[in-house]
């Protein structure tokens, strides 16, 4: 039995290593690739999704079926759904990328500092982009574009839930995307849903580039902690709004309601909402909340607002409810907003509302998150919406890149040394 | 016993974590600290290096005297031996770094785009740095002067051997920043050589931001494997210089001799030549290494250029000598050159020598090395020579920095949105 399972595992990992040099073998293909011809592809590739749509929409609703049978939440759903409209964003988000200026083979800089001799700093594609995700079936037309137009191939991991959807979507855009003569192992969905697949992807070091987990904390806990392959983590967003004494209460109303409820499974959505003592509205944003659908969990001076607010536990400041659940707090100024915030706030997008232009420089500039903002609605935290295209994630770590990550976050740079035969003395 | 071991090393990570703390709580300061404050530190740290060359110089001959006794190679002694020189050498950096533009604070874009609203992306320090070493002493000084200026805070680990140097440094540079004001807690180096403190940093995730390696293979790979803080690795430099059919001969012998021998402990120096069949002055090459004091391994064919080559061995191939010895094979083409680059280099240095511009630019465009070049010496692969001021290491990965790393390699950034009350429709 256990011998049976160890030859499961070596299986798995010898399928998702020959995948690995597959990709890294198309992936050299694209790295010289113009970009009109990596454009034209994934124009290819948005068209064969439009001419699909019947059979994704049919491969979806048996995802969701099967979701709904197995006791999914509403969030959840939401995430993994797909309709005509969704279905044509994600085709437009293609046609978006395949827009985008193209990193590669930019100049990052020159210079003729070293001996009389030309430095280029030159931007090169990473390789080979392992995406392990969950629910949202999306993601594999997305991530396949912005590797692609980064001359990156993509190795795609996605969850159970959204299995038909998945592989419906990567064959249509794979089959658009050999049609205009890119190698469709460039894009390659791991066809197994065995999780030792995963367990392989994080061990490939040398096969695999970097691995960028999108999905619930306990996923990217376990790639943060099992994988020797270098990783762009996208923790969970538990995004804040501060709204401070000198807030305009209108403002702040509206911005607390858009960020909570305007979707509530979004990573850049409300988790909590911390209220000034010293701020004269805070009845109103809470019960425009509570009145919005909301539940609200809230501190004692939280709970003393509306007898609607239900008593928070310690958990709640940790927690990422992508539902329309808020956790809310009343807070004595900005250090102690800050304070909260530098404990529970994963680092993702957290915003405060004020009309005081000096408290907020010090929010956004002390505020040790990848997206600070200043009256505003943390829903905006979006490559979209911040003109990347589409994203492959939100970097919540320190490292190569923060934040949404979209073409850019996807290259990385060599050095050109370009001599006449120069020593070093 | 084994009781006492474990005691011991949780006593280790105790103080380790520790010492991190009280360096995130220095760092709040330098990240907000204005450049000219922090050039003024760093300039009062390198007056005191040189008032105090006398007993950095003693501290540094106690170490070579048990380097000797230990047994160390030529190449590890020429590592460790600081000398009026080289310490002056080591000044002069700081000053260097102290001149250098600050990245922190800068905006590396601007836009529109979002709803009306300003979005900057702008770059900020990455926090506490830690820096694991082995034997060369001025990595003290470059790494926390570098760590400064860019507003990090450093947590140093160096080797055994250079342990009384390394204090030496540490402790002077130190009293040197304190007197210009900034907190001594800035640069730390961790008091004990237990092993223990090692793994103890590895472990430090969320206190310590990011590690860098700097040392021979198996330290690398350790912090590699057992490593829960991203790491930014810097693998050895196994370099080659592949001498094409149209290399100029005189070039290419003062190349050789040059990436060879100039200094052979460093990760720069060329540890493989490639000679190409068709290249008509292979015997005047190696006979110039030959006669330089290099001892030659090579294949077959380069055996056959000069009864002094020595037959290589399979392992030569992936060996950094860091000493007087070169593995040289002969080679048909640029194909078979950048095959045998692809097999063998760590991806760090690679040179061609050509007088034809197309075999150059395939060579630049397509070994995937950190630095390329095109008719120069590897030796010249040095953040200090690329106009960086010192380095903290040349990463041989792919992701955040690449090739020689200072200053905004030690940065990240964030985004800050400034809005006026936008929602998301």
């Amino acid at each position: 039995m256990e011998q049976a399972a160890a030859q499961q595992t070596t299986d798995v990992t010898t399928l998702v290593e020959d995948l690995a040099r597959a990709g890294r073998k198309a992936q050299r293909v694209l790295a010289g690739m113009p970009t009109a011809d990596k454009a034209r592809a994934l124009q290819s590739a948005a068209d064969a999704l439009r001419a699909a749509a019947p059979q994704i929409l049919a491969a979806n609703a048996a995802d969701l079926a099967n979701g709904e049978a197995n006791g999914l939440t509403a969030a959840l759903l939401d995430r993994l759904r797909l309709d005509d409209k969704r279905l044509e964003g994600i085709a437009a988000a293609i046609e978006n990328v395949a827009g985008l200026p193209d990193p590669v083979g930019q100049e990052i800089d020159r210079s003729q500092a070293l001996a009389g001799m030309t430095l280029v700093r030159r931007r090169i594609p990473i390789g080979l982009i392992g995406i392990i995700y969950e629910s949202r079936p999306n993601v594999t037309a997305d991530a396949a574009a912005l590797c692609l137009m980064s001359g990156n191939a993509a190795l795609l991991r996605g969850g159970s839930e959204a299995v038909h959807s998945n592989r419906a979507i990567a064959k249509v855009m794979g089959e658009g995307l050999a049609a205009a003569g890119v190698p469709a192992e460039a894009i390659q969905l791991i066809p197994t849903q065995d999780r030792a697949a995963v367990g392989a992807m994080l061990k490939a070091a040398g096969l695999i580039d970097m691995i960028v987990p999108r999905g619930g904390k306990s996923l990217v806990e376990r790639v943060q902690n099992d994988a020797r392959v270098p990783v762009l983590a996208h923790l969970d967003g538990i995004c804040h709004t501060y709204v401070h004494s000198a807030a305009d209460p209108a403002m702040a109303k509206a911005l607390a309601v858009n960020a909570k409820l305007r979707r509530t499974g979004i990573c850049g959505s409300m988790e909590t909402l911390l209220l000034d003592a010293a701020f004269p509205a805070s009845v109103e944003v809470v019960q425009a909340l509570l009145d919005g659908g909301c539940e609200v969990r809230g501190d004692a001076r939280a709970q003393a607002l509306d007898p609607r607010v239900k008593p928070a536990s310690a958990n709640d400041w940790d927690t990422e409810y992508l539902d329309a659940i808020l956790s809310v707090a009343v807070v004595d100024g900005v250090d102690a907003a800050m304070d909260h915030i530098a404990r529970h706030s994963s680092h993702h997008t957290d915003a405060i509302v004020t009309a005081d232009q000096q408290v907020a420089d010090r929010f956004l500039a002390e505020v040790d998150s990848a997206i600070v903002m200043h009256n505003a609605s943390t829903q905006f935290a979006d490559g979209g919406e911040f003109g990347l295209g589409a994203e492959i994630g939100i970097a919540t770590g320190r490292l190569h890149a923060r934040g949404p990550v979209a073409l850019e976050g996807l290259t990385t740079y060599k050095w050109q040394v370009l001599g006449t035969g120069q020593t070093r003395a």
